[in-house]
């Protein structure tokens, strides 16, 4: 059993392009033993967002701070602390932050196979 | 894309054996499309907590309020807001409430075989 604090864990800039003023943390992953999916931690500043793009894979997320939207090819859906999304993978997708204090929330996807 | 909110979705009583004040939501499903895995909310009354168990799937596990512990083969661990847990399929555990408030977590499955 592994248990943790996610404030110990560490958090990296998110690098890919499209992306502005956000940052993860990887709380549970493949090396520690997870077999089937992992747990991530997003937090977007003010203004911020992650990129606009698609993937094979699901993201099942939870809002945990903040206030924000989830925009896809049918527009934007607000979302605020105790909202849950599901993006299909192949379904462009990002999320942004709308208000002024930081939105922070859950992001967890499949594993790729190994 | 499916977005919801948390209070929308229908909370049941936990009635496995062993369980006391116990709720769950299921957040995402696999009826949802979700392929891969399932987020559920669970909620613990004051001096509540899940059935001490095992079952062959792992439990990815995000505390988001109250005051609570884990409990495994080697004892227990406090839990708190941001706690984050992994408990690998076998092995025996349960969430106890050791506070006065509402203990509130998220804990993510994978899907049984179809």
């Amino acid at each position: 059993m592994l248990v943790r604090r996610r404030v110990d864990v560490h958090q990296d800039a998110v690098t890919e392009p499209g992306a502005e003023g956000a940052r993860i943390r990887w709380l549970i992953t493949r090396e520690d033993g997870a077999p089937t999916f992992a747990m991530r931690e997003i937090e977007v500043d003010p203004g911020g967002h992650t990129p606009f793009h698609s993937h094979p894979w699901e993201h099942e997320v939870f809002v945990l701070e903040g206030s924000g939207a989830v925009v896809g090819k049918k527009g934007e859906t607000p979302l605020g602390p105790g909202s849950v999304v599901l993006v299909p993978g192949g379904e462009e997708h990002n999320f942004k932050n709308t208000g002024r204090a930081t939105l922070r929330f859950l992001c967890l996807i499949p594993h790729p196979p190994a």
